[in-house]
């Protein structure tokens, strides 16, 4: 991330309140989408009054920007933290796909307003944001990278197997659940089995 | 597709007037989003009256519907014609796959459109354009059903290999172009190397 924490927590706003608002425009912008929406009827959902928003966001933007923010942060932590280095690629590049697909499973209203409403952005908060989604995708091209080292994968081509499985990964938020597919488990068992696939695991 | 071809072509609007309005819809719906958009400033944009709009399209929702019908046909007849079934398998899932990635590519604007706000149709409007979604799906799904009669392939999952492809394709409109893929012919090579290697073609 480029953005000192510090600045981080801020825009985040790490009050109880600043959290329910964030969750309130998250049912908001996913029912009306980003640009309908106004700061006065994500308030109005929770009974307050617009006044009541201004002191932890001061713009519907820096509010979309906090919720892109939190749900951008946490995906990237849910990745890092199921990554073992001392485990073989396989095994990582299991454990992240994993967790990667169940976290766009769980959370697909918040990853679909804030995959969709990217372009919403400042150009400032933008920035920031992609720094994380960079991140994310070097923790899988670290470990497919690793698994050509070990001679455990047979990659084509690192960057378009990257590209797949991320993609792979944030296209859940937007079709989850179906009918085919409604536990997170199963479908990220599968999609465990195709990663390894595209990479050309031997193992 | 479950809707007759007449009751399509009238919904769809065939006059160079009405082809022209949805061209404008497309443009403002991308750029402001579905909810935040009014027929009159689509009219506007055209330096049209809203009342010129009116004779092709009643409401907002129908506007909706035709570009969302346009795109999805205009997808699926991509795929189908690219499909020569008396190819082998594997010719067959890379031409195909090549067409549904290219088609999703030059076509990114009007595709994001359509992808995120399926939800904003009305229930029979919606029903219409699921037909057509399934009918695209298929088209993958019976190749890799011939892949692996013929022993070509080697499938884990049929379904979740189909919902792979589909969504890579689809997902494609989010994010195309990128610093890394901004030719389309680039990037449909690239997956169809990774959606032969999905199905586990042997050849």
């Amino acid at each position: 991330m480029s953005a000192p924490l510090s600045a981080v927590a801020s825009e985040l706003g790490t009050s109880k309140a600043a959290a329910r608002i964030r969750a309130a425009a998250i049912e908001v912008f996913a029912a009306k989408g980003y640009g309908a929406t106004t700061t006065r009827e994500i308030a109005a959902s929770l009974d307050l009054s617009p006044g009541a928003v201004y002191p932890h966001y001061k713009t519907k933007e820096s509010l979309l920007f906090a919720v892109s923010l939190e749900g951008h942060d946490a995906a990237l932590a849910a990745v890092t933290q199921a990554d073992r280095p001392t485990d073989s690629p396989t095994e990582r590049l299991a454990a992240t796909v994993t967790a990667y697909v169940r976290w766009h499973a769980h959370n697909h209203a918040v990853a679909r307003v804030v995959q969709h409403e990217l372009r919403s952005l400042s150009r400032e908060h933008f920035t920031v944001i992609v720094d994380i989604r960079r991140a994310t995708s070097r923790v899988f091209m670290r470990i497919v990278e690793a698994g050509e080292a070990a001679g455990e994968f047979r990659t084509i081509d690192v960057e378009a197997v990257t590209l797949a499985i991320t993609s792979l990964g944030v296209d859940v938020s937007r079709w989850f659940p179906s009918n085919a597919y409604s536990d997170p488990d199963v479908l990220a068992a599968r999609y465990v089995e195709l990663a390894l696939r595209m990479v050309g695991a031997t193992t």
